[in-house]
């Protein structure tokens, strides 16, 4: 399949963010060209969030992806805010159904089909590394869906214990305290390991504490075998990778601006072109 | 050349109507693939122009083409009026210089030009046949350049003497008038021989009035031999086509956004493509 030509019926999408990258436009526009879509993706920035989302609602432009620093600034910009972003004070994506604008956010519905997909037991507790938005939605997910024992593990004196009050959590300055002898999902959602990074060959977690945890999730998606990826497979612990996050949150937004969803295959594919 | 691989630094450039058709699209999309520019161009409606114009500032936009009905409501949404268009309360181009929004009018400039590439003599007597936006914008064209007697000939009796008034010329209700004998140049900017129109196989002017003719223009583009063209050639009276019209405010039109001047045949070429 091919996209159609170009036309005056194409649908536009449009991603909004500080530092445009490349990723979202090559990501939805190889899907649309795979799936014979007539639909067009482009990446764009802007110094007035208020005029670029009343152009989104003017222009009929059909889906925004929204980056930092305007996932929370939008929330008043739109007709509608579903649970996922009203929770989060957060959002990442908006669709547009004839001047309507809904606001949602993907990375906390895909943590949650996560957790259903890998059976994981509110009953276990959750040790989460990280204070910052994707910490957020992450913990947002495990604790709306019943982890209610969890601590937030954060160099951030005022967004750890923040976050960790919001979920309900404990909040601990690291991963030494008694909290990680007993977690049995261990969460990484700080940059510890992210390829490029200056800790770029470390785990977030150490190897004893890996030893006795049920499962390891590490929301660093570049490389997707990190340090901590590897550690836990070595030591025989499942695992979820930030891939795993990326490439759902991407279907979910893929199929709220056009209506298909690509299979896990094609989502794959469109990821490491998109990333080439 | 072909259009480089769509990125987060391609352009977009846009049209704003209230029926929007795909003859823009396919024009300069044509052309972006040809030149091999890194620009995009899609037709877009809105029913809120001040949003959608404030999105085009706030997106960086790069080139927005008005047409009907928002060629006047757009003079107040921009942030510098050229004289082309203020001359005639009517913009048929905006263009955007990181985020400064300055509004033209391609359809008069390009009437200009065609005066001057036609060498035609501004002592000569004109008769306008029309008295609806184009007509305006031929008519100013004209009276700016010199052409200091005219008569517009009009059904409209109140849009038909308000331009002849506007423009200092006089207003005839008909073709059958005085003026018909003494006119040096006529122009037809009437629907009389569109192809598909009531008036199709009809000429605006008749065929004793042209033999004294020095210059017969008929802006009617679609077809380009209208029954006038044809019958003034009949008659060996110089013509100016509406094909050469829409030729040259589409080039200028696509240096502004581009800053690029297609050849008079890569313009010809686009025309046919985005008719076709």
């Amino acid at each position: 399949m091919s996209r159609p030509p170009l036309s005056k019926d194409t649908r536009l999408c449009i991603s909004l963010a500080r530092r445009p990258s490349n990723i979202g436009t090559r990501f939805h526009n190889h899907l649309y060209e795979v799936l014979g879509l007539d639909f067009l993706y482009k990446a764009f920035t802007t110094t007035d969030i208020a005029a670029a989302i009343g152009g989104v609602r003017a222009l009929g432009i059909r889906g925004c992806s929204v980056s930092m620093p305007f996932k929370e600034d939008v929330l008043g910009l739109v007709d509608t805010v579903e649970p996922s972003a009203a929770r989060l004070r957060s959002v990442n994506t908006i669709v547009n159904d004839g001047g309507r604008l809904t606001a949602s956010n993907t990375d906390y519905l895909a943590v949650q089909q996560l957790i259903d997909d890998h059976r994981l037991d509110p009953g276990q507790t959750v040790v989460i590394r990280g204070s910052g938005g994707m910490a957020s939605a992450v913990g947002a997910a495990f604790a709306d869906k019943g982890f209610g024992c969890g601590t937030v593990v954060a160099r951030n004196r005022h967004a750890g214990p923040a976050l960790a009050d919001r979920l309900g959590y404990e909040f601990a300055a690291d991963t030494a305290g008694p909290c990680r002898r007993r977690a049995d999902i261990l969460i990484n959602v700080t940059p510890i390991g992210m390829a490029g990074g200056s800790e770029e060959h470390d785990a977030a977690f150490a190897d004893d504490t890996l030893a006795g945890a049920h499962t390891v999730f590490d929301v660093v998606a570049l490389p997707s075998e990190t340090p901590l990826i590897a550690a836990a497979r070595a030591a025989g612990v499942p695992v979820i990778t930030g891939a795993e996050v990326i490439a759902l949150q991407a279907a979910e937004q893929f199929e709220r601006y056009t209506g298909v969803r690509p299979t896990p295959e094609q989502i794959a594919e469109a990821s490491r072109v998109s990333r080439a």
